[in-house]
C-alpha cells in the first residue's frame, strides 16, 4: 500500500504548501523534497490564497504561531477548501499556552481540516479529555488516548494521527496502528513537525485521507527504523534518518510496512 | 580566475548584510563563513541602513517575504546603492505568485542591483518572457532563456545568472557558461540561495562583478563535484559540500574551473 | 562539578524557553535537547508569559531583533523574574548597530538578568570599555576584557561569561577561566547561540549561578574537543559535536573539565 503510493508522489511532485513555524522549516522543506514532492514555504496574507491554488497539499503548523500567521492560515485554509485541496494541521504546543490551543481551535472551527496530527498530549486537550504537554512534549502516559483521537476525528468530520511508540491513526470509526518507527526518532527536533509534511505529501497524491495518513506514517517509520541501524548519536542519526527518505523505494516501503487495522 | 578572487575573500573576509527568507538563512550563514566571508544577518527596519554600512555586499533574498521585509530590503538597497556596495538579487518564487512577481519588480525598480541571481522561470518571468514555476522551482526548458537573461541585464544594467545545468552568467553583452556542478546540488533545499550568498562574497572583494559572479558559481559549482564523489544520499552530500566549500583551495579551484565564453 | 550538575539536567528535564534568533533557532533547540533539557521556543508578546511559567530557565537572544521582539523579550523577562526563572541574555551583535546596543542596555535596565554571554567585543561595548565587532563577530583583541567583564558582572549583579579562546566567568568578584574547547567551534555559525543555549539548561538546575555558567561552557567545550578528532570540514564537525554532546557522559565530563580558578 505504501509504496503504490510513494511512487505517486514521486511521479507527480505535488507542491506542498507550509504555513509553518522558523524553528524546523528547514527540515520540513527537505524532508518534502527527499520524499519526492515539492514543498514551498509562504506565509504573508497578501500572498498565501494565490500560492496555495497550485497546492496538492497545505500544511498548518503552529509551532511558532502569532495572531498574523494564523490570520494567514485561516485565509489559506479557506482557499484550500473551496479548491478541494486537503489541510494538514500541526497543533504544536495545544495545551502548552492558551494562544495556541485557542488558534488550534479557532482553526479547526473557521477550516475544514483532512488530517490532525499531534502528539497524545495535543490530541487529547484538544479533543477536550485532557493531556499533559511540557513546552511542545508531550509527558505521561495519557490513559484515553484512543478515544480521545477518535472523538476529536468525529467532532471534526478530520482523520487523527497520534504520534507515540505506536502511532493511532482514525477516522473516527476505522482505526490504524502504525508499528513502523524507532526511538531515536524522539531524541532530534522536528520529528513531529517533519511527519506532517510527509503527510502533506500522501494526502497530496491520495484521497482516501485515512490510507493516506496511515502509510505516510508508514513510510516515516520506515525510513527511521533503516537510519537507526548504524548511528554515532542523534546528529548523525538525523542526517541518516534523510538520506533514507530519500532513498527508500515503494518496493522496499512495501516488504517493511508493519500496519495493525483495528477498531 | 576564481582562485585568485577566492584568495582575496579568504584574507579580507568581507561582510555580507542578508535580508533573506527563514527556510535556508542557516545554511547561507553558513556557506558565507566556509567560503570565507563573514555573515550577518538583520531586516528590522530600525537597523539595515546601520547594519549595512559595514558590509562589503548585500544580499538580498525574497523567499519568504512580507511587505514590511520588502520596505526593508529597498531601504538597505538604498543606503548600499549611496555608499557604492553591491547588491545581490534572488528573486524567489517570482512568477509563483503577484507578490512575489511585484516585489522583485518593486526592488529592481528603486535599487540599482548589481547581480540578480535567479532559475530560468524567475529570470524569464521578470524579463517578461514567461517560464514556468511550481512554487520556487523552474518546471519545464525555457526556451529563450539566453535572450532573457541578456534583455533583463539590459534592462536594468545589472549581471544576471541563470542557475541550471550550465549556469548561464550575462552583463546583456558578455556571456559566460559555468559548466561546474553536479545534479545532486538540485536535490536539496536551499542551493539556489547558498550560491546568491557565495556571489556576495565574491562581489565584495571583485569590482569586475561579471567575473565575480562568474566566478562564483563556478567555485561553488566544483564545491558540489567535489561532495558528489563520495555520499549516501542528499543529506549526506549537503554536509560533503559545506565541508568542500571550506576545504576547496584556491589552486583546487583555479584547476577545475570550467567556463565558456560565448555571446 | 560539571558531571554532578549534568546529570541532574538529565534527570530532570529542565524546560527552556528561547526568544532567539531565526538563524540559529533549530541547532539552539537541539543542542538543549542534546544536553538532556527540553527547549521550546515562543516569541508572540501574546504567549510569552504563559509558556516562561512552566520554563526552569529563560534564554534572549537578540540575533535578528526588532523592535517587537524586544518586547516580547521584556515581559517574558519581568514573569520570569517575578518567578524567580533565570534568565541568560545573548546580546548578539551589540554594538553593530545602535538597535543591537540600545536594545541590549533596555533589556538590561528592565529584567534582571542572570547570565550575560557574549564574545568579547559585545561584553566591551556594553561595559563601556569599547570593543571592535564586524556583523556579530569580535574583531581585533580586547585589552581589557577582565576588566570589562567585571565591571558589566557588578553593574548589573550578573553572571558575565566572555566566550574566547579561554572562557571567562565571573560575578564581578570571583574569576574562572574555562579551558576547554577547540578553534573548530568557531568555525560554524551558531557556536555563541549554542552556548547561552546550554548555560540555560545549567541554571535552570543549578541555582549557584557562578559555578552553573562555567560547568556549562566547560561541558559545551568538551564537546568540542571531542568532536575535532576525526572531521572533514566544519559541516561534519558541526554533526560530530552535536553528537557528543548527546554522549558525554557526567563521569566523562568530570574527568575533561579544565577550569581555573583567578581573580
Amino acid at each position: 500500500m505504501v509504496g503504490e503510493i510513494l511512487k505517486r508522489i514521486r511521479e507527480n511532485k505535488p507542491l506542498v504548501h507550509h504555513i509553518t513555524n522558523y524553528v524546523t522549516v528547514n527540515e520540513c522543506a527537505n524532508i518534502t523534497l527527499f520524499t519526492g514532492a515539492l514543498p514551498v514555504m509562504a506565509h504573508a496574507e497578501e500572498e498565501v490564497e494565490d500560492m496555495v491554488k497550485f497546492a496538492s497539499a497545505l500544511v498548518l503548523n503552529i509551532g511558532t504561531l502569532d495572531p498574523r500567521q494564523i490570520d494567514a492560515m485561516i485565509k489559506a485554509g479557506k482557499k484550500a477548501n473551496e479548491l478541494g485541496i486537503p489541510v494538514v494541521l500541526d497543533p504544536v504546543g495545544a495545551g502548552a499556552t492558551s494562544l495556541r490551543t485557542e488558534s488550534a481551535k479557532k482553526i479547526l472551527d473557521e477550516v475544514k481540516i483532512t488530517v490532525i496530527k499531534g502528539n497524545s498530549a495535543e490530541i487529547g486537550i484538544l479533543a477536550g479529555m485532557g493531556g499533559e504537554i511540557k513546552g511542545v512534549e508531550a509527558v505521561g502516559k495519557h490513559d484515553n488516548i484512543l478515544e480521545a483521537a477518535k472523538s476529536l476525528a468525529k467532532r471534526y468530520g478530520t482523520v487523527v494521527v497520534v504520534t507515540g511508540k505506536e502511532d493511532i491513526v482514525t477516522d473516527g470509526e476505522k482505526v490504524a496502528f502504525v508499528l513502523n518507527g524507532h526511538e531515536y526518532m524522539g531524541r532530534i527536533v522536528g520529528t513531529g513537525c517533519m511527519s506532517a509534511s510527509v503527510v502533506g505529501a500522501f494526502v497530496g497524491v491520495e484521497k482516501d485521507y485515512m490510507k493516506a495518513a496511515v502509510s505516510a506514517m508508514s513510510f516515516f517509520g520506515i525510513a527511521g527504523e533503516i537510519a537507526a541501524s548504524n548511528v554515532q548519536g542523534p546528529s548523525s542519526f538525523k542526517n541518516a534518518f534523510m538520506d533514507a527518505v530519500f532513498n527508500l523505494t515503494p518496493e522496499e516501503a512495501d516488504s517493511r510496512e508493519k500496519i495493525r487495522w483495528g477498531e
